[in-house]
């Protein structure tokens, strides 16, 4: 069976734990059953022992397809070919708790639906905005209530393109919450809300060229720019040069830029140009979230 | 001339100084040219003498018409008839100052568009999320970025109803801000931006039956509906009996409740026993916001 899922972009801007889209840029699993256990992983993280492994897609997978084969155990062969930068904000970790959950079923032969599977990536990822559009593609607004995840999602056309600057280093996850307050001043609360609302009214009205305004923040995005100076000048360059517009991915260190198909060139080669130790690189988006072919 | 200018809910749970619809419940202004001039009020407010002078109108409809008539200056009649209940959430401020602003653009004979009307009204309102709608009519989105207004609007379907519980009490706008806190904890923050956010999209893709959870809010609502308690019952009462969403309209005291049209005479009549000295009204929604015939 052939497990396919893609790379997220969250927050986007001012959409903390809440907006996140789906990027056609694809980490694919092929499992086979085998008499003993064996893995192969090219790609990224392939040349790093502790990722390698896979234990936590592994782990996931044994848990899932344990309780729904019914202990009809079978071994399998796993072959990764990772293409979603790992710890750069770009859902590498999503990918792989969503994937992992698909398999477990496919594997096991349990039909499963996709509300499913996010409601059981939630235990894995307490936030839900990578795992949502890692499940659904798409544009994805989710929110929590009672341990599930609720969503609305938005087709993204494909005259947009996303070009992706990932830097050679990352922020780390836990440097990037740490430096967030405990609480937030009520205007910057009331200026992060009505910036998200209106970004999510001006994704699903398609009405891209005000995108620029709606994508202000004043939750997380500038604290945790900081700790990296130089993506301010990812961003300006982007926005200079036609973005519709231009965050921080997730917590970074990845920055995220939304623009029409025709300025998706000219942008990459300006940011290539400007910052030649990262990668600069230019993707459709997705509107399948995971997929499983048996 | 006449002017007529629809009611507002502002906040919608979640979105607070934000989001806001219009409601087919109306002032109307008549004005004519007139030797001197006079003022007739009918209707909300007329037997309160402050009010009925209707200086706040005047005011602001001097400033402006002065301005744009460019010293040709007529006195007129105006001829209020007010039907928008005063100082209980419904946006009857917000409806004087985009009907007084509109009046005297029409009155100078000079074109206006609606966004202009929207960014002046800004003015003598300082958050958009009553003055958006009013302007608009529908369901909008609003933010606020260098002193001007951006906003998103959706068209409301007419099988939509709303049922208006409106107390024999206001609740003091400066009171029932002056109950909110100058910070919220982060967690606080991301529920109501995520629902706020999740509510738009759900509004935008007329996605009715998921509003219930979206229009959960840990902001403002239950800080305001705490000085009149009696409110959580008309909530849960309405909820209880097929509403789509129930929440606090604006700072209240009205209480808003959106609903299919085949529910709507229900829920009222329930409301209505229950809560016999509030006034229980059943109105449709609007998708004009202000109009004016010269």
């Amino acid at each position: 069976m052939l497990i396919s899922v893609p790379a997220t972009s969250a927050n986007l801007g001012p959409g903390f734990d809440t907006l996140g889209l789906s990027i056609n840029l694809r980490n694919e699993i092929r499992i086979k059953p085998s008499r003993f256990l064996s893995v192969s992983t090219k790609g990224e993280g392939s040349s790093n022992p502790k990722i390698k492994k896979n234990s936590m897609f592994l782990n996931i997978f044994n848990e899932h397809y344990k309780r729904l084969s019914g202990g009809k155990y079978n071994t399998f062969r796993f072959e990764f070919m990772n293409k979603i930068p790992i710890s750069r904000g770009l859902g590498s970790s999503s990918a792989v708790i969503v994937s992992a959950l698909t398999a477990s079923h496919v594997a096991a032969g349990v039909k499963y639906n996709k509300r499913k599977i996010l409601n059981l990536a939630l235990k894995y990822e307490p936030h839900p905005d990578n795992i949502t559009p890692a499940v659904m593609g798409g544009f994805n607004v989710s929110c929590l209530h009672d341990g599930r995840v609720y969503s609305k999602k938005h087709r993204l056309p494909n005259y947009l393109k996303a070009v992706l600057v990932v830097p050679n280093k990352t922020i780390s996850t836990n440097r990037s919450r740490n430096v967030l307050p405990n609480s937030y001043h009520k205007e910057e609360t009331v200026f992060s809300l009505s910036h998200a609302a209106y970004m999510t009214a001006l994704f699903m009205s398609e009405s891209w060229e005000q995108l620029k305004i709606a994508a202000k923040d004043k939750l997380h995005q500038d604290r945790r720019m900081s700790m990296m100076p130089e993506l301010y000048r990812v961003q300006s360059l982007a926005l200079d040069n036609g973005a519709l517009m231009s965050t921080l991915s997730g917590s970074g260190s990845t920055f995220f830029t939304l623009c029409y198909e025709d300025d998706a060139k000219k942008i990459a080669k300006i940011l290539d140009e400007a910052f030649s130790e990262y990668r600069v690189m230019v993707y459709d988006l997705d509107n399948y979230g995971v997929t499983s072919k048996s």
